[in-house]
């Protein structure tokens, strides 16, 4: 039986850091203390002067996604091999559903384009884009088969759902044991203001920032708290970019609902004056970047607990793909890699520049998730008990982020030039080293599908 | 110079009830006092043991209205002509914007339906149901032009303005000096409602207020309230109908919004029993009615002054074409006729019964409206200068409401066999009578159309 | 049987500033219209040009003040006489209970100094200052005898109340009909903070005010606003000063409290700079003056509702007095004079410079307190049946204020050197001329003692 | 080096209750996880179907309390032998100042009754009952030196502190990282009413209750949160007994307050109905037990997180001294003993009846006290490198409690015949069995003064 020890670090145990060993054995972690109370082993990892934290998990990434007539460029290969050069070890794609198709079958296909490519484990949420009834009654069964999670948008004809199918989609997940995910912008407003824009002839990249002025989010926030609360369903916004927001969930959070959100890496760094530049479209998102006071607004969503995940909404489109909307806006297609940048970013510009704590930092991007989504504490947590999933972090490492550094596999990095102080130099996959100094040494298609579980009360307390 | 003294009776004035004469001059009110402190008159009305009012104003009737393929029963003339008996001397009515059409347009078409034919004076709402580029840019002469109210629907589909268009009215009316008035209800919720039932065969009347559950109101409001205040517009809710919409205009009121509700007369006194009776179809309204729980927060918000105006939304359709509904409730015309109910309701149920003030029902049925709607101090108080609008209350007078005692052009009446207590025996229109003991006694046509200005600091008083 | 007519003026009825006549029979108002519609007359007086409004009501005098050792400069004689140069009608007194004694003393002993003397018709609160059982057992025979306002101070050792005689006074006028008039501040915290300064030796008048910052207004205050709560009682604060204590008041107001508050004059004119003049102590009152924010946040307060009346809190101290504590601010007594200048302040500084309305200003300075205080509707309007307390403010008159042009009785003006627009020239009391152009030409000992009575419905519609 | 390994249990780590074994070495916990995976060790204690919790935490105890005249009948030895019998390995009590006496002193004197006596570790609070200047100098050098809590009375003639030192001391510590503790009754309102019931002869025990009601603990509440909210200082009420407690703490918490709760075991399953008993007076305690309503939000707010600590305040007065007061309820030394019942109660009472997580127990009991008191991580949490403070619980075993069972040295319980499911069999203190089937094995004067140093950034995630 093979253990591995981990000595000589700093661990962020649940109860803060410490500087303590950790003992693996068949893929979990075995035993937690100083290396002379623990049981012998041959093998081990020296990690003086290091950081250990429990691996990564990004519960926003679309790999080989297709949108607006093209294609991502990570594919579950590529996408989760970034992922675990950046301290990611598990990650959460989407299963879209198809027009008058089933989740199942969604789940299925989906499943069949990840297992055998995933390097690390992952999850899936089932992305609903046409709301029959007859989907409606699949959700409870769906929840149970492992796929507790739902993802919809307000905004995009044809994917969107409405108001109505909404709470009949919280009706069932409420009940389930199931948890709502929404993209949530107000389609209506955003559409009007498009359509005035391009009237007008106005077709640059910074339109589709004022196309979608922040109340587009606030009040598509506001309004699935409101259904959501009428029938108390748990739910949980994706990539909020809004001081408004924040303000929303505080007021959720006040109420006692069961209400999150999560934020991205890029809308903590970078604003919408890179709209401006000659390469704009590349930066077209949505929700789009914001202003900085937007940027503080968030940074304080962090520390206090309204907002409770940082993840990457990976979505990785060439700039060759970017480029069909040159003359217009409206024809980028939306979305930036990232999936591997997250844990420089929340080191350097959290802990080192705004005195996020460590421990907060590990729960924004690891525990939380975790606990949200049904994976803990399997997942998100240095525990006896739970899958070695670790990653050991050099707090002194000095890097440079963009296409140079990065293993992403893009034409574009949205944080080109970016310095950060702190950087992975290992991972580890259920005990197994996959990353060493930079380098991918797993082996494609050792990740597993995990089968998820959501535990209601214990969401209520994650912040 | 024909003077008219209208002696003996206990007049609301603006600071109480009280006992003082009136001196009527030149359609105006001339003096107030005492009739031997007044100048001397041949003239006299005798009004002991009654009480004057300033004329009330119903701000919500439909009139000539088409709607789902039938035209309701009141015409300028016959509406009008109840509206006086029943103690009204001012109705606002709207004008329908056909689509691709402008509201100068819908104004003018209006204005030739009435002209002629009103016997009281009479204003119009714009109701923008196509909200083009081109009738945005619209709004703000209108207004000018004296019609500084529009009416719009979040439901309907063909009628109904989505959230981008409600935002660009708002900007314009905010500006502008306008108020928007909206019929709230969340299309999106019904309409997955009421297409379930129908799928599941359930048709009865019944149905039609479950598939209009409290939140497909209470959503719509909230929402149009936020998007209101971002803009800083004040905005009105018609017919509000539930117990959450008080509570969300006591929010309002508490921040400081501009923020205004009406609740209708048949929302203070019926509940959705009446769906199980077998002529329930003949009470399809929309919202539909509530339970006593509403009725109860509605009685409320009148006291507290989160509700300030009670109407009638006086739509008179034939039980004929009620009954093109009668396999399906979504085939039902909707609307109720009610314009000449309300004084005897209000003071009966509201004064007798539930304590209202006499000054309270004064503010609620004619001086709010005044305000609200741009008519103040022209119409709705009783004070020197003012129109001689006038209603004579016998205060003892026993009526059992219904289709023997009403003058209203119409076949069923929804409040048939109430016994009330108080009456209206007299009304004066610009100092003319016009109706006495009952009795019609003006003329068609003598009542002019209204030039409206809404003074904005003036109605964040309104309660 | 002698009429007057007040023609020409543009007067302030309840529902505006309007261009009307006024006739005048019998102490009271008989008739209101142009002149043509009313009686005849052969007694006119000309205001053309002029403003026409109630007489103010200034519920916060203390004449005959025994403070500190010393008594203050106005006798009921001088002070009401000052009061009507400067447009006051109504003012209302303490009757202060003497240690064990009863109110009825108290009451019996204040009017027989103001009997024969007051020139003005007046009222008197009850103070309390020894709450003792028997005491809470006369309160509610008291307000029947027309005294229903009781004012108690939470500050100043022998004669505050504590919080246990708070409660159980708020349960005799919560039952009672009565109204709790409060002097809040926090005993302790400005004993701590002043037997701190003095034992540091800092002994200026600036520390006088640094001894009562902010927060000892508002703690007592919020805590006053619980206490009152919990009874449903209503209370009034006097003299409020602080920003802060605008935000509870708002907070009371959004949950239906029946709560109010007043400020004076001098808290929307004067900082606490004026402490560090050398004549500083002449400034010192209770609360102390604040800074420019307070002072906007007053205004603020006046402009939105939260604060209703604006009254002076005359108490004359002489110079002379004052140098009682020049060594030690803490032997000063408190209190400026003031009674004169109300109106031209809230004209001048209200009206015209930060945009109050002229409505608003009558309602702060009369109407309210008259409603609040039970005098409604025989004062604090122009309506036919009230008495004619009225004045005539020439709008355009220019006045420096200062010991030059009052006829307060003092040696000092603490608006010394402001230049005002606006002044009124003219005082009626009960339909007799008592000032005109600045001269008081009535008589001593003409005013009247008030039975009050107060409509607890009435006053939760105050603002 | 001894090595103990506790095996075969269910412990409750931070993560959630595991089976999982520990090892102990050095009074410390050296490893957590399988045996096999942990270093040998021939000591084992077998804890198979057991639960294994941290130490329990009792912050709350008066031992040698002297008040009213009488001495409480535990001593430190007697106590800490009673806590270590009911799973409790740490006690903090408190060091009564004397009147004009220094902190300092009141500490030394504490600790040479204490140490050589003690049981288990136990801390110190400083009681400020006499806040001279100096003593506020004293303020942050005790912090300092390990006495970080602050106790103050804001009732009680002579021991009391007014708002003023409140203020001042919240000053002292918000700068200093102290944490004040405070009895939150309003003494005015209490000593009127006292008075006001002795003077009508009601001396009974109830009455002790009716002179103190709700309003009474809820105003101080408030009032001290307010001040502590002006100075940003964390505060932490003691024994709190009412739900308008608890709304206040919620509506602090969501404004991002550091305000901190307890109750007591007795205000979880006591009504106030017992003092209608005959031996009503020894169940006299400030606050009085309350109503079944006040549990039940008591224990909601030990649900949400509102009230974070769950204490026993033992204050073990003899029937005899209590007798005292058999004449007149205000004679009564106020107190009960209890420091052995809390966890059999928590556990049956919370964990099997009312469904709170064994998690949240022993969050309320050890680990969230050990936050707020400054012990964490070397208390509170079972977690390699704290102190092997421990306790096994046998979730099956029944217990009567009452006298018979217990080993407080008291002549009266007030759980008389409670029966209860799950007790404690065995304690270690710092990896020492001290007591082992309700037997004490261990030896006094083996505690030691544990030196506390609070982290105001960790309690702000205190729940």
């Amino acid at each position: 039986m093979a253990r591995t020890m981990i000595t000589g670090g700093k661990a962020v145990l649940p109860t803060g850091a410490q500087q303590v060993d950790i003992l693996i054995e068949n893929e979990k972690i075995a035993g937690i203390g100083q290396a002379s109370s623990l049981a012998q082993t041959d093998n081990w990892i020296d990690a003086k002067g290091q950081i250990v934290l429990p691996g990564l998990i990004d519960m926003h990434v679309h790999f080989l996604d297709r949108f607006m007539g093209t294609i991502s460029l990570h594919d579950f290969f590529t996408g989760t091999r970034a992922a675990a050069c950046g301290g990611v070890t598990t990650i959460i794609d989407f299963a879209n559903q198809k027009k008058g198709g089933s989740l199942a079958d969604a789940i299925e296909h989906k499943r069949s384009e990840a297992d055998g490519h995933v390097v690390i484990d992952y999850g899936l949420h089932a992305e609903i884009t046409d709301p029959t009834p007859a989907v409606m009654k699949e959700v409870r069964s769906i929840i149970k088969a492992g796929v507790p999670s739902f993802k919809v948008y307000t905004i995009y004809e044809g994917m969107m759902v409405d108001d109505g199918a909404l709470l009949a989609l919280f009706e069932q997940t409420s009940r389930g044991g199931g948890l709502v995910i929404v993209h949530a912008e107000n389609n209506f407003i955003a559409d009007r203001l498009r359509r005035e824009y391009l009237r007008e002839g106005k077709t640059g990249a910074m339109y589709h920032a004022l196309s979608k002025p922040n109340i587009v989010e606030a009040e598509a926030i506001g309004r699935i708290a409101y259904l959501a609360g009428h029938l108390k369903a748990p739910f949980y916004i994706v990539h909020m970019s809004t001081r408004e927001g924040r303000q929303i969930m505080q007021h959720c959070r006040h109420k006692g609902q069961a209400a999150f959100a999560e934020t991205c890496t890029h809308y903590l760094c970078l604003t919408d004056s890179v709209y401006r530049r000659r390469d704009g479209i590349n930066y077209i998102i949505s929700p789009p970047l914001r202003k900085q006071e937007d940027i503080e607004a968030l940074w304080e969503g962090l520390h206090e607990g309204t907002i409770s995940v940082v993840s990457t909404d990976d979505a990785s489109f060439s700039v060759e793909s970017k480029r069909m909307g040159k003359d217009s806006f409206d024809k980028v297609p939306n979305g930036m890699a990232g999936v591997e940048l997250r844990l420089p970013v929340m080191f350097s510009e959290g802990v080192l520049k705004r005195g996020l704590s460590l421990e907060r930092m590990v729960e924004l991007t690891s525990t939380n998730p975790a606990r949200l989504f049904g994976l803990f504490p399997q997942k998100g947590v240095i525990q006896v008990g739970s899958d070695a999933d670790l990653v050991i972090l050099d707090p002194q490492k000095k890097v440079k982020l963009g296409m140079k550094t990065t293993h992403m596999v893009t034409d574009f990095c949205s944080l080109e030039g970016l310095r950060v102080t702190g950087y992975p130099v290992m991972t580890l996959s259920r005990g197994k080293v996959i990353v060493e100094n930079g380098k991918f040494v797993g082996r494609q298609g050792e990740g597993r599908f995990l089968h998820r579980k959501i535990d209601f009360n214990a969401i209520r307390n994650v912040r």
